[in-house]
């Protein structure tokens, strides 16, 4: 799996890349980062990338021409990698679709993806119309670039591709696995600060660790997330 | 404001706090960040800040004793900046409400705030019951750590506090504000691959540009979010 990230901060997407699962991953060949300053692409004599916006009012726009310059160059990159299959763009703003688990899932089988992050202040509308990308929101709030958003994408659809987390690495029962939220984990010492480990899980019983961990995680979803709870019981009636 | 991260990965917060906006913030003083690693708190001889879970399962549990200790040390620093004021500590997790414009703006007003960040793995229960931290949600994916949850919680508190955005960087109509959409964006030039800026941005008339603005915004919202067009709408009729 290969990102091409479009960026006027290639640091920031260069470093998270290179540290932590992240970092491990990329060294042993599992995905591939590769970050694209959209400055590089600006014609302008400055290397701007913005400019105001017409009609008014505070904030700098991205302008067409090297956002535009910069993806078709990444896209020229990404379609000779993916042997002609199409390449999805994903560009991350507040009018997208709500980013989830299934929304990862659904990119962890590409072979190259681009991802474009705007600024704040938003970009032209007329090079989103030109390049149609998936549009993907992390929530309903703002952030002073995209580059976190993208972070956030690649380490969730990076941590679905085989091999990439460690066994030691992954949980077993993760939350949002059949719409619940995950039950309560423990470690040693057995007791701490007067706490003490719930006596099941030092029972060895794995049948009742399990239905207990399951009885759990209903409960937390139920209380936490009644939205999430509705899912699970509506699914849960189907099969 | 003060940020008081914990972390396994502090060059992580570290790099992103010195970049871009966050980094000019904290080179003027607005914000400060400080990240604690977690593994110095550890008293195992190996620095080990996890072990496996009780009750088996794979996945690797955080400990409690580097986890508390690190979190007192850092409690003990943010009181002191506050006063004597309660320091708010945030943990993310799956399991907490879920992060949105307005939950920036209550934590915008604090003077300290403590972060904590987990592993995939998650952190043993008791630590967190006994912390008793506020837990936040990013949405609902997984991610291998906290960190970018902390970053991002940190980029949306930060831009709400004055004079960490100049003029130049904050739209005036934002995303979120008023539960809508932000209405599309144009800068130059007029025309690009034959696609017009709207003839009513050019003109020149105030009134007329908002209320196309404003239009635009309410025909997003109610296309691409529903819920948040409800949400206007409900809100519009209180008013």
């Amino acid at each position: 799996m290969k990102f091409y990230t479009l960026t006027t901060f290639p640091e920031i997407i260069d470093f998270y890349m290179s540290e932590s699962i992240m970092g491990r991953a990329v060294k042993k060949g599992l995905i591939e980062s590769v970050s694209i300053n959209i400055r590089d692409y600006s014609l302008d004599k400055h290397h701007s990338t913005d400019d105001y916006p017409y009609g008014g009012g505070a904030g700098m726009i991205m302008q067409v021409q090297p956002v535009y310059d910069a993806w078709k160059a990444a896209y020229e990159k990404a379609s000779g990698d993916s042997e002609g299959k199409p390449v999805r763009t994903v560009y991350f703003t507040a009018q997208g679709r709500t980013f989830n688990e299934s929304i990862a899932k659904e990119y962890s089988t590409e072979e190259s993806i681009i991802l474009l992050c705007g600024h704040y202040e938003g970009i032209d509308e007329r090079v989103i119309e030109e390049i149609a990308p998936d549009e993907i929101s992390m929530g309903d709030f703002i952030l002073t670039g995209g580059e976190l958003p993208a972070l956030t994408f690649m380490d969730a659809v990076s941590r679905l591709i085989p091999s990439v987390l460690h066994n030691d690495d992954s949980a077993s029962d993760e939350s949002f696995e059949n719409d619940l939220l995950e039950y309560p984990q423990y470690s040693r010492p057995e007791i701490w600060h007067e706490r003490k480990v719930p006596e099941i899980l030092l029972s060895g019983d794995h049948a009742k660790v399990d239905a207990w961990r399951r009885d759990q995680a209903i409960e937390r979803t139920k209380k936490r997330r009644p939205d999430l709870y509705e899912k699970f019981i509506r699914n849960s009636n189907n099969t």
